[in-house]
């Protein structure tokens, strides 16, 4: 069982843009981030949408979606995601919380449920583990969430989406300290597109 | 001719640690920034020693070394180099390094010369230029000579050598606006070794 992490970055290192709220999730000018993944048939799909493109890129989608047996995410990401995601959410799998709220579990369409986690990530990433099966646990972010989880080293691989665009400011992933001093990483893969770059780390145990 | 910014940077964004100082121009745990540099046969041609690896980050180095017509960088980056570079610079090329102190031009071995420019950024550019011919002009660092650069959009291609390590903290090479809003940028080319992830993108014009 591997725990991921795995976004999309700019290559100046953010992974929202600025003036991020519940209202502007991506933050301002944020686009370049996010909007390659739209165009992807295996993004269309879990959206219920036909249609897309079938390229590296939207392999690469389905490739994290089918390894993902559990997801783990901070509240401000449900939350501003809530809505959008709607009855039968993307994740088709659970889906652990991080909150100080105590919230009754929310099962969707899909295999899909939201459980609100109060104990802290150490706790929400056990949950996970034992509901992933043998799949791979995902850290899915905000940023800071994924954060605490490489700060605290129980992130095993890093995956990150580098688009080809300086943002110039916003929300960085790598902010203050990730782990006790340098750390070095172990290249699995890289696998260039025209809509980015995708590289993958292994954190060495 | 096509001017260029090509430096070695962590996952994370900085392209020196912590603590830089004229005693420490790399910064504190910068080693994994460099040290893989200092094996390759193409680097160590170029500082008179013999031996190294001849593999495709030594074939790429000795790629920017033949490319690079002419070199501007910061007075740090000079003062913290000139006793390390000796009498034979590894450059074998006009270098123009900007500072605010005349300072009479140096005629090292091997082709290498330092001009001192006290007029700025773009005089600095249009010296480098004359000097480059038709090979590229090259903008060294330190970073924040190559953000002065990049902020006022006189940047063609930025090569960027990802290690592949996270320092944690030091001097980042994409820190505040790189330039005037959201940017998008080209991908070129994407090597990736053991050693490196070696990433080039153009500036549309």
């Amino acid at each position: 069982m591997t725990v991921t992490a795995d976004l999309a970055i700019s290559l100046d290192g953010y992974v929202a843009g600025p003036n991020v709220s519940l209202d502007n999730p991506g933050g301002d000018g944020a686009e370049p981030l996010f909007e390659w993944i739209h165009g992807l048939a295996s993004w269309r799909e879990r959206q219920g949408l036909a249609g897309g493109a079938e390229n590296r890129d939207s392999e690469l989608m389905r490739e994290w979606f089918d390894a993902t047996g559990a997801v783990v995410m901070g509240r401000t990401m449900y939350e501003t995601g809530a809505d959008f995601w709607g009855e039968d959410p993307p994740f088709r799998a659970p889906v652990f919380v991080l909150t100080h709220r105590p919230h009754p579990v929310l099962v969707k369409q899909g295999g899909t449920t939201f459980t609100f986690v109060t104990d802290g990530v150490h706790d929400a990433l056990d949950r996970a583990r034992a509901a992933a099966g043998d799949r791979n646990v995902d850290i899915a972010g905000g940023a800071s969430t994924v954060r605490q989880y490489l700060g605290a080293g129980l992130i095993d691989e890093l995956h990150l989406h580098v688009v080809p665009a300086l943002l110039g400011g916003g929300l960085r992933l790598f902010d203050g300290p990730a782990a006790a001093g340098p750390r070095a990483l172990e290249p699995l893969s890289v696998i260039h597109t025209p809509l980015a770059t995708h590289l993958k780390y292994r954190f060495p145990k």
